[in-house]
């Protein structure tokens, strides 16, 4: 069943009106008709069924409260240093299926991008719409939430109960434990964030200013995984720490 | 420190000429020098550190053996229905990285794609060059092979300790345990195989026969994700369990 969301309330039997979006994809592109059913996440990412009313006017009614929820126990963050080229746009689909929370990128000392002037703005917005996109596709209960910071100063006044550095030297040495210790540590309802180094890797400078701030180190296994490919491992991990091991 | 494979064995201070792919690379493009080192990996999946003796003639000569490997305790072979556009290059990649040794395309029932007449063995030849640069970067013991097939009674001749489908519907039920129950059983030097469809889904017909071949479904979590990010999932919870938790 298709899934979108809405920036609205609703509750049983309410009628509401089909965003524009909604109404072109739902209606115009899938050829739906009336009384044709879709999923819908409301403001409170409460999870509904409609039905499709009166098509010509985008009309459409709640019919049923569905009850479950797709999402991780925890609130999690990734913060990605600028990757090269469309990487972003992978790590926003993927970390979207994934459970993301919250998307950091961060222009660090090494990244090799940079998102200068009007370019960050043009891209969060179009990362947003990925992730959106993505959202509905994963049938997620909320839309994460994707944002662009300029220096590491300002990543430093945002709070998260457990701060993890996906730190290569961690994995060369074969360090096994640290990630597990912060997952055992984690409670429902904490929130956690790691931090991944952009192609260039992180600098020995920001290393030690996250680590001064409360970050760990952390390896994530011993081979050595792109930019791009750190943050799923990661997730992938919460998940199956969260999802089927608790 | 660069990391290229060869398909002769080594020994300690044995010289030997670099390949022509190597030596394009590493003194072509890279510009090295008599001298610089580099990480070789021979045909016995064992690590070494050589040296260019003489840059001209392609010559190198091996200082050092290292004993580290980066591969993963158990045999992992991901077997994925035919996805469409350059995803299996995404998975490919992805995959070699996460750890996998065996990758297997299928042409399933409900396979959007279709890899007829030539198109498979160019398909494969590309694949296997994506996976040869990445096991490369992520510093692998070994390179993973690839392979097609095009029916899955080929499939079934295969042989794996561990066999499982990774099913949406699984997930969909809120199914937990399946895949820990299986990683739970899976011992060192075990092999295990995943089967994850393509996004036409898995055909009911063909979930029966691989369940009459010793295949159990499994879910990868409640949230749905898309044909390329399944096995990625399932790598990295692989790596979480056997790199990180044993």
């Amino acid at each position: 069943m298709q899934h979108y969301f809405t920036d609205n309330t609703l509750g049983l039997n309410e009628t509401f009106l089909m965003s524009d979006d909604i109404a072109h994809h739902f209606i115009s592109v899938l050829r739906s008709n009336n009384g044709d059913k879709f999923e819908i996440v409301d403001s409170n990412h409460k999870l509904f069924i409609a039905e499709v009313i009166d098509k010509d006017s985008s009309e459409a009614k709640v019919i049923e409260i569905k009850n479950n929820s797709v999402e991780l126990p925890v609130d999690v963050t990734i913060i990605c240093g600028l990757p090269k080229k469309d990487k972003s746009e992978l790590i926003v689909q993927k970390a979207t299926e994934l459970g993301v929370d919250h998307i950091i990128f961060l222009q660090t000392a090494w990244s090799i991008a940079q998102w200068k002037n009007n370019k960050a703005s043009k891209k969060i917005n179009r990362l947003s719409k990925i992730v959106r996109s993505a959202a509905e596709q994963s049938h997620r209960n909320k839309i994460p939430d994707v944002k662009y910071l300029d220096s590491i100063n300002d990543l430093l006044k945002e709070s998260y109960d457990h701060k993890l550095i996906a730190y290569e030297e961690s994995a060369k040495k074969g360090e096994k434990a640290d990630l597990i210790n912060s997952l055992n540590n984690t409670k429902p309802a904490d929130s956690i964030a790691a931090f991944f180094g952009p192609e260039g890797g992180i600098s020995p400078d920001e290393v030690s200013k996250l680590k001064a701030n409360g970050y760990k180190t952390c390896g994530l296994g011993p081979r050595i995984l792109r930019t791009e490919t750190a943050p799923l491992y990661f997730l992938s991990s919460i998940s199956m720490w969260f999802d089927l091991l608790k």
